[in-house]
């Protein structure tokens, strides 16, 4: 029997179930970074671990822009690149994690230098730009729409950040301002080109299970954390330790 | 100032300490099997992620072989893919570790499937296979030099098996009996060649930081088995759950 595609509505609707049982806001790191119970030694370790994540997102997006021929799709990905990279006139994401870095008493030099990025993070995110790199189109744009589910934890952690944390203040957290506009005008994008292109009950399932993936991506970065760093620790040979790379 | 190549003698100390200090015998959740600590689904969640690991070893094998444009070479590394894949006459690594499967309540299908493998051990172990593609024959070659340190292991886990589980008997466990002739044949071919051709002090560099990073491969699959089914137990979403595949 051929399965037949879904209707929009009902494919829109599977993706996001998918946001709802396997995002990471569903993750206790981020519960406990949000509800002010991480030490700042495990903050510095986030900020260490998800700078590596952050940083190689441009990279992704290059890797996407250097395998579509169409001029208008390439010029619709590029504003990804600006956002995390900056312009002349603007400091971009990355920049802005730095600050965090800076704010929570890390050298930023440090921080970029990615030494001390655990391991697990970086086979997660590696296979990350990986996989944009190798899919097809359709998968590798799916891929993208964990930011469907982003601003949700963008307005948990800011919030979070606000109330717990002293570092915690409008010019430090800067950069998760800037994503609750850039996220959600990105992956309106997104979204409406994987409908428009997931015309088969297959194209569909290619779809849905880049999106699974990317969601174990971003899990896979939080139980990193968690192993390493919070009790039991167990920090794996090479990660960082708390101390290293501090603000002189 | 140039800094000159450490001896052979030096050489190989240096990546004999990596092992020392970073292989993956010191990891508690080796302590607690060898020990007999394991309940049957901690070693059945060993079982179905050790395999992802072991069906992805003669392509890492074949990745590096199809560098390889020196004969002698490439039949120096054949047997490698032959100890895992078997032939006519005799059965291989990958249906050893499938008997093992089975011993422990499995499904060697649902086993072979690599359904439920942990996300954070294929990102670990996809990241070895790539490295072996893309790296230049040196650091690929010294990445499989964690087979120095592999015989120890081997031995601590044929002896803690038969002594603490009633599925291990010479039959279920015949993998690592195996494993006991084949590494150190193996690792004396590779070591000898790393050390001929690492000539440079960088060139030293190289090969022990593949070492590393294949440590890191190794410990990383341990902690993402701990995280997610060591108390306090936290399985990903999509990872093994205890009773899915269990043999009829």
């Amino acid at each position: 029997m051929t399965r037949h595609a879904a209707s929009a509505e009902e494919f829109e609707a599977r993706l996001r179930q998918i946001g709802a049982e396997r995002y990471h806001d569903r993750h206790p790191f981020h519960r406990k970074l949000h509800g002010g119970n991480c030490s700042m030694e495990q903050v510095q370790a986030w900020v260490v671990n998800r700078y590596y994540y952050q940083s190689r997102i441009p990279m992704k997006d290059a890797a996407f822009m250097s395998r579509v021929d169409d001029p208008a799709l390439r010029r619709a990905w590029r504003s990804r690149i600006e956002d995390h990279d900056g312009s002349a006139d603007e400091e971009g994401g990355i920049t802005r994690w730095l600050r965090l870095a800076e704010a929570v008493g890390l050298d930023p030099d440090y921080v970029a230098s990615t030494r001390g990025v655990l391991p697990a993070t970086r086979f997660a995110v590696d296979a990350y730009v990986r996989f944009v790199q190798e899919q097809p189109l359709l998968p590798a744009m799916a891929s993208s729409l964990t930011e469907l589910f982003a601003p949700k934890i963008h307005k948990q952690r800011i919030a979070g950040l606000l109330e717990h944390y002293d570092f915690a203040n409008s010019e430090s957290i800067v950069y998760f301002r800037h994503r609750l506009t850039e996220a959600p005008k990105d992956v309106a994008f997104g979204l409406k080109w994987v409908l428009d292109h997931a015309q088969t009950a297959e194209a569909q399932d290619e779809a849905a299970n880049a999106l699974i993936f990317k969601t174990n991506v971003l899990w896979s970065q939080l139980d990193a954390l968690w192993s390493a760093y919070v009790e039991p620790a167990r920090i794996p040979p090479g990660g960082w330790t708390p101390g290293e790379g501090a603000l002189k």
